[in-house]
């Protein structure tokens, strides 16, 4: 139990004027309390209130929570989640609700009358995981520290006839030689047309000079998660068109991460990288935001996009991931992380970014 | 489109007195709508009345679906996706809410009124998933067929020495090589003692003789899951209570196998494995349900368990994998996937089942 990270949601939930809160993000629970659990489709939630003790409830199939909270309520699937639940909220007072917790159980809460209402409370927790403290963002810079050497290793294997799975597939290897857990997501790997979608699953495409190759990989270390992104050019000089991308979308990138500090907003840091591209004439082939929160999660709540206009602040983690993708012909995109300080921003990816082409 | 099954789903809304319901499961749109996207933290639902054309709801970030429903509302980053799906429900009559809708959706579509109140409903699209047509059986056939191959193979990675860690990682290519596209979950990989633990997660524990190796692995292969388990003895000869306890388990999966036919309910397939392993004086290190349906997903609702006192019905996919866990010592699990026929039951897994001491 992490007493301090339950204090702050507890005075978040006062903010939201609210007494209590269920949370069943199994990620927000191994946040708060160090009980970490896949729970798959069985039931697993913390019970928080401001004046007593968490009650955490865990299917007795999964590992004993032992004294992670000082109340455990363990549940067969033979019983009734849901009715166990409604037994320690106040039901006369409004209950709190994480933003994943599902219909199969929220539906069936509110009807056994659990609490007098049922408000969407995320942010008492998701606004604590957000703000990383020292242990935290120790941890998301070692992360991304293993992902700047795996990102040599990555330029390492393009070679004539390599095919973007074979890549893929050796990723989570080579991850684990470099010290991490494995990959924090499914890394793409995209060879030529294929990196114009910034999605692209690994598929037998093979790599021939001439080809871009987009890395957008990530691996997972002590729980956090690091994600990069670096696109090389392969056995060939490009042409200027492709030189004229690549600059725009490293010239945005740099002046996102340039603007990042304490009370500037999501949405200008966004604003930093799109101008730069859609002056270069590229606007409209920028086709996501430019980046999103990440921690614990790859994606965690909280957009770099024009639609996040609240202010980032000390102790934030996100990625700046600005792209150009031109369909059928090629892509650029090139990420890194940051964390906000108290006077500025860290990069905590320090792999170059100027052009390489590779093999020529 | 799939028009048949949009008017199963739309029978069973009208047995359950609904004109209207939500689907934001990405498998359940899949299964509906042939539009096979991740959404991740974005929006995407699927609206279905029970008399007029379905409607889908995209991010624009994902690929279009193009014909896959008559009526698609494509969703910018910057939209409230809920008020979006709030204009085509109606207001006045109660609305269906999938089990798997998350509360950030579902408390806002509450609060803005989109039905005259809400109802978990995803048993109109669940019911319909879980009786597979013919076209679905073979699918789940191909797969297992896939699985029994990839047992061979397994089996012949044990030598002294190899790490668990080093099969888990090697068994996906060895999928894709067989066919398949890949593990249709991580697969389980426990020696010794490690056994003993139904969801051992694959280390570095090196194989050594007398230490039985446990495999619970599974393909995908078009979208339908396979999953089975063996568990083989390494390098010596086994002691009498081994013996005696893999007996136990490969009776009771023979047992629970025998029953399984239409108008059975899933408490009596359940208690026909349980009883043999009671018997033989093992009860209480049976310490999970005897299995759990499977298809599109490993896990779909309906479990074999003792909770569940419905009757299978033909087109039920499930699995059959009783196991006997000391803990300390070793664990033993035997599954199959098992369809229910028109008449009886199918067996998907074809691989032998006796014990096989391997490289004694």
């Amino acid at each position: 139990m992490n007493v301090q990270r339950l204090d702050r949601v507890r005075q978040n939930l006062r903010d939201l004027g609210l007494t209590q809160t269920v949370v069943t993000d199994p990620v927000s629970i191994a946040y708060l309390t160090g009980y970490d659990n896949d729970p798959m489709e069985r039931f697993e939630a913390l019970y928080l209130a401001v004046d007593s003790e968490p009650v955490l409830f865990v299917n007795r199939l999964f590992p004993d929570p032992g004294d992670c909270v000082p109340n455990v309520v363990t549940l067969y699937d033979t019983d009734d989640p849901v009715a166990s639940l409604a037994q320690v909220t106040i039901a006369e007072a409004p209950l709190g609700i994480d933003r994943t917790m599902e219909a199969r159980w929220l539906l069936p809460l509110m009807e056994a009358g659990a609490a007098s209402s049922f408000r969407l409370a995320s942010s008492a927790v998701d606004d604590a995981r957000a703000r990383k403290d020292a242990d935290e963002r120790e941890a998301m810079a070692a992360a991304s520290a293993i992902n700047d050497r795996a990102m040599d290793w990555l330029k390492d294997q393009l070679k004539t006839g390599v095919t973007e799975r074979q890549i893929a597939e050796a990723l989570e290897g080579e991850y684990r030689h470099l010290g991490a857990d494995g990959n924090s997501f499914d890394p793409i790997v995209s060879f030529g047309a294929n990196a114009a979608d910034p999605h692209h699953e690994p598929d037998g495409t093979a790599l021939e000079p001439g080809m871009v190759a987009l890395f957008d990989v990530g691996c997972r270390l002590g729980g956090y998660c690091a994600d990069m992104t670096r696109t090389f050019f392969f056995g060939a000089e490009p042409d200027e068109e492709f030189r004229r991308v690549y600059e725009a979308v490293e010239a945005a990138n740099a002046a996102a991460e340039q603007v990042a500090a304490p009370g500037v907003s999501f949405a200008a840091i966004d604003r930093a990288a799109r101008e730069v591209i859609e002056r270069a004439g590229y606007g409209e082939y920028f086709t996501h935001r430019t980046g999103h929160s990440i921690g614990l999660e790859v994606h965690e709540p909280g957009d770099v996009s024009s639609a996040h206009t609240a202010p980032v602040e000390p102790g934030m983690c996100f990625s700046v991931e600005p792209g150009i993708y031109l369909p059928g012909r090629f892509g650029v995109r090139i990420e890194d992380l940051v964390c906000v300080t108290e006077d500025g921003s860290q990069v905590l990816n320090h792999r170059p970014k100027d052009l390489e082409v590779v093999g020529a």
